[in-house]
């Protein structure tokens, strides 16, 4: 049984066995096509933070596939009453078919998917962003931006830049990233993108200057500068990420025909200029809708690969 | 492509077609029959207010139609994190088939709406509640209350009220709505209904006297003195409404098979006595089961009027 | 029309029938067989307290019966806005099929029927858990415990003593309950019990010396020593619970081939000892499992025993 908790998990070639899944029911389902290939499947969404994208992708998604999405927040369940996650996991994953989890710590992820009997999605934790970077990675293909591209990610190094570094070196892309002093990425991650770029020829490099990132990219991408828990750090950030937000003058740096990704929500005049999230450049309501065909491609490929 | 926000946005003919349906689908599911006209469409409410009867009806509505809803709380999305509606609005409408909301302002709804690749339903605002407003027309034509009755509103200028006005200024019936001083109807909304009351010969009459208002009714209604988001109000509107209460003695003056509509929840005591409440005039359960019916119609007419 | 409120509602030959359409629909799944038996019917789902395992088996199970679950708590519904149970009921049971309540008290589920035209089920109150106790009767006849077996309930003489109570008096079993002193069962259903147990030949005895009660059992159980709603109680309980834990120590006056079972949460180092909890003799995540199959037993029974 195989679990969906990092990129890392997985090697390109199964990327892409899955986003060959998601691009087949994508056509499938612009064409009025709808399988029900995982009839009856009953999948448990527990989120220990609030979302609106993954919550709506996955539960469109097992739908439009037969299935079931139950939504459990930790207010609702006794997740909140500290119940220890082993526990919880051999009771929910003796009930459900699978499980996609929501939550602050990866090696809580990772604790649950050792004792879960059902394979377990991570839909997001302080880490890493998984089922964001095949969304994103459909969206470059679709916009013709897989061929060797180079990716410019400016911004705060959190799990939004250690998940591109995941993709880059995997897939064996170019990427770029720049973060201010003090929000630098998780230097064990970067090691590991840097062990898996040996393989597939990425190129990574890492600076603080966004011009020097952007230079020739052929995708730019940021995150907003305060996730989910830091909103009391907002007003420092905005200090320490001068310079970082993506405006028209920063995008004239990069390629012409670059393509501008964000993961949502944005905050216009933050990290990126309204001019930039509203332009013909920018292609985040494609990006938003493939969350929902990439993880469409996620869980019938973990259903697939069970035994 | 058509939402439905205000009854003010469709024709007479129009709110027939949509009534029809809903009978036509009550008849069916009364003799066991239920039909998957909107098998695997996906339906997102979205409640920035609480709610029992929206919530319960528009679920099992669409469950019945073969299609999911989707359960959208501000609190468990990231809809109450600031991200403006059009963003809101564009990443939704990309992942489902229809969308219903619950919400604070009517130009929020509209707003939605406009950003909307998706038909949008207005599940209550501020100032219009117009699903509730053909479940009850549901139930006037089921105890035959539908030929040229006189309707009177008694209580608070609200939503309700508003809804009233549309309803009667549209399908061309009486509506005397009487309200104390300090709480009449918006006069915007109720200049439309006369200007509507023209072509459909409605007559519209507004008073701050009950009685006036009641005198020789078919149809007596009213709403919650104090709506969701006014409870600090309780006191003052409790001395504010006194002699607004429908009584058995207010309910005399109207014509003696007069039924009593109440959107729920009633407050016992308040804008209407136990007596009355409970009892045989009293339609209030018809009603509400017509809010199931009422709003497969809507959303069945909205999915093929997509084009 | 039937309830499923307490099992004390049933007869010993109505458990037995629900417990073998249980038995049978856990055959079938674990065979891959879905049989949409309750097609297209709607649950609503009612929780004035949060629940983990109720949530998920009731809203799995009803899924792969082919039916809809609602999830419904008191903080997305009007039910928090002092709506009497009567209106609620009255107004939910118009729409929906089935129902299930978790709330606080017997008396409200028990209103809540009486007013409803579906039937309803009793999810957990502070009196009774009658759902749970139907799966552990599952496990028990699964591990061979069945045929007049000694069942030892050594804890909080709470909800789950009380339907341990209903139970034993019902299937003819012997029951040995022990409580500290200050915690003991409620004195009416016990005499309740006792009454039953007339008929069915039930052995129950009371104690408060938990080494009394366990031995020689062939079922050992116990329950947080603080359920929901006690919290601010833990600290005393926890001096007035001392030598009621269950350990290696406890375990070894019980049969040697004894089962442990716990409806969960469990509190590690409090009610049971990680030892028995984690040991071969435990079967809590077996008796989890089971709240799915017992439940649709209930729910399948229920519903074909509408006129």
């Amino acid at each position: 049984m195989r679990h969906f908790l990092t990129l890392d998990d997985f090697t390109k070639e199964e990327l892409i066995e899955i986003l060959n899944i998601a691009f087949d029911i994508k056509a499938e389902i612009k064409n009025g096509i709808i399988k029900h290939r995982m009839r009856d499947k009953s999948l448990a969404m527990i989120f220990e933070k609030s979302s609106t994208r993954t919550r709506v992708s996955f539960e469109v998604g097992i739908t439009q596939l037969g299935g079931h999405a139950l939504f459990l927040s930790s207010r609702d369940t006794q997740l909140g009453r500290g119940e220890p996650i082993k526990d919880t996991a051999r009771v929910i994953s003796r009930m459900v078919d699978m499980v996609m989890i929501r939550t602050f710590k990866q090696c809580d992820v990772e604790e649950f998917a050792a004792y879960s009997k059902v394979p377990v999605i991570n839909g997001l934790t302080d880490e890493f962003h998984p089922v964001q970077l095949l969304a994103d990675y459909m969206t470059m293909i679709e916009h013709n931006k897989a061929n060797h591209p180079k990716v410019a990610y400016i911004g705060d190094g959190n799990n939004m830049a250690h998940s591109w570094l995941m993709l880059a070196s995997k897939m064996g892309f170019d990427l770029s990233i720049a973060t201010p002093k003090g929000y630098e990425v998780d230097k064990d991650i970067l090691n590991r993108a840097l062990k898996n770029a040996k393989i597939s020829a990425a190129k990574i490099s890492i600076t603080d200057d966004p011009k020097i990132a952007i230079k020739d990219a052929d995708v730019v991408t940021t995150d907003t500068w305060a996730s989910m828990g830091q909103e009391d750090e907002k007003r420092q950030r905005e200090i320490d990420f001068r310079g970082f937000k993506i405006d028209s003058s920063l995008m004239k740096l990069a390629k012409k025909d670059a393509i501008f990704l964000h993961c949502l929500p944005a905050y216009r005049g933050q990290e990126v200029s309204e001019e930039v999230l509203e332009g013909p450049q920018s292609v985040i309501f494609d990006e938003a809708e493939n969350r929902l065909h990439a993880q469409k491609g996620i869980m019938l490929w973990l259903d697939t690969h069970r035994s």
